[in-house]
């Protein structure tokens, strides 16, 4: 069977021979520029080990999991514009390095061109393909709103955080497995399971990233970076602290939030350590496990061997950074 | 036999009955105003249109149709956005009375809102409706980025804004007429033919738009507007007058192009006067006429009794503004 390493191989390869036009030159250089500048291509190749569960054949899925990786990149595209970052994976991003309107525009243009891909699917998966991208894109729009909306909101719930995350991040995971499952002509019964499996892992991914943000131990992740708190980015942890009980560590994170003007480190510290009182740490960590938990359930309800779904099983928990 | 406005009529109804969700509220209201504040429903009019031709019924044609309308406004809304435009059908534009990123994001989920309706075609017809949708799509975005090359540039050749209005604004229209033939059942030939018909017209009709801005008859069309010579926009008439042989014209006529402060009407005045010395009227009149005989040469060779179409043909002579 494929592991990660060797899925990510293969998608970098065909994403490689993914032909795109050389002009008009400002809309298409862009495109390459942002698929290249780097990533993991976590989601196409949950695609192809999607596939791979119920099939040894992962060809079928390679045209749904370059659908998903342009997708993705064009969601990068747009989120970096409206977000005004400046900087991706170490790159300029592309509305820094071009302009404005030509994020824009080559944006759309990956979104179109992340379609021509779901009509260069097997002709029987192209219908079940278009409907199940459709979902997850819109879903993956309305998070993105939401999150946006949430950024001028004090009384966010973590309920409504969760939906959030679910939409803009855990939606695109649990269809990317999806396609894959039905491209491997999984029975729908097991496409089902392998969507709510993809959409748990998606939603601990994203707690496991806020929670990143504040306490990444340095000997596995580098420096965490507290960008999130610097940014007062409505994360898992802080809407749990603005939610908490204690009206004192509030009033003083408030006063955090609200300052205009700050030692970056000193903010870093002081919301580190509401949290740290708060344990925000022990009851982000355990929801991440509630999720990963539920996720895996999925799985194991799927109605193949166990031994095909070691691989993927593994990687879930490596990327959660579980060792059991 | 549908009449275009029979078609306009069931496409504004069928509008109203598209169900948008109504949150999140920042993303599916932009797409209800934009849709609602007008719009002559061309294009999807032209798709019922093109299937009427072949078929006494056209409900097949409804989600094309939608589809079709659903794009053009998309790409209207991040149009407007790019071109920094306040103002589209008398009415503030999405990124004015919301802001630049609701304008992004909500025409990225109208763009995908577009695919669904695609998605929900009789599903005989969707995997060839979604090949006509993305190469219509693509051509769209590749035109208007050429559009916006085009600013910075003074040495525009003819052969290159034909090329860009033929991407920007025929192909949709020729894709709107296939994907209708095609709803109607017609045979590729004809569907081919129908293509190359919406093709030459949609270039007439954009050329017959650069024509009006200056020489529109008041007593037809309301007062002739000017703008695109305010703004400098690279039209055919201004492409052709910045490579028409006479160098003291193109002198003059290139002064008023980087004078930064001018009197509006004085501007106007002038480089008419400049197109009226180089024929451009006649020119441009010319030109309008040969891509629409093109077209109707098309049309005429579609393998249906010529009774089928008159209506379409009688629209069209309309709307280029012929009487003959």
């Amino acid at each position: 069977m494929y592991t990660f390493e060797h899925c990510q191989d293969i998608i970098n390869k065909e994403l490689e021979d993914v032909s795109f036009k050389d002009s008009p030159v400002n809309l298409y250089e862009p495109i390459r520029y942002i698929l290249f500048i780097g990533g993991k291509r976590l989601r196409p190749s949950l695609t192809l080990m999607g596939c791979n569960l119920f099939s040894d054949k992962i060809d079928n899925a390679i045209y749904p999991a370059l659908a998903i990786e342009l997708f993705h990149n064009f969601t990068l595209m747009h989120d970096d514009l409206m977000d005004k970052s400046d900087i991706r994976r170490n790159y300029s991003t592309v509305h820094k390095k071009w302009n404005e309107n030509i994020a824009i525009l080559s944006g759309d243009a990956m979104l179109v061109k992340s379609y021509e891909c779901i009509s260069k699917c097997q002709e029987s998966l192209i219908i079940k393909a278009l409907k199940i991208f459709n979902e997850a894109a819109i879903k993956v729009c309305e998070g993105q709103q939401y999150d946006m909306d949430f950024e001028n909101r004090t009384d966010v719930t973590i309920d409504e955080y969760l939906e959030m995350i679910e939409l803009k991040t855990a939606s695109l995971i649990a269809g990317s497995l999806r396609m894959g499952a039905l491209a491997g002509k999984s029975i729908s019964e097991d496409a089902d399971l392998i969507h709510e499996f993809g959409k748990n892992i998606g939603i601990a991914f994203q707690l496991q990233d806020d929670l990143l943000d504040v306490y990444a131990d340095p000997s596995v992740f580098g420096k965490s970076s507290g960008g999130d708190i610097v940014a007062n980015k409505k994360t898992y942890l802080l809407i749990s602290a603005l939610n908490s009980k204690d009206q004192e560590l509030r009033s003083v994170l408030r006063k955090w939030i609200e300052k205009e003007k700050f030692d970056r480190d000193e903010k870093i510290k002081a919301i580190t350590e509401i949290y740290n009182k708060l344990k925000l740490k022990e009851l982000t960590t355990a929801r991440i496990d509630s999720f990963f938990k539920l996720g895996l359930k999925s799985l194991d309800k799927v109605s193949i061997s166990d031994n095909r779904k070691i691989i993927l099983r593994n990687l879930i928990k490596r990327l959660i950074g579980r060792k059991k």
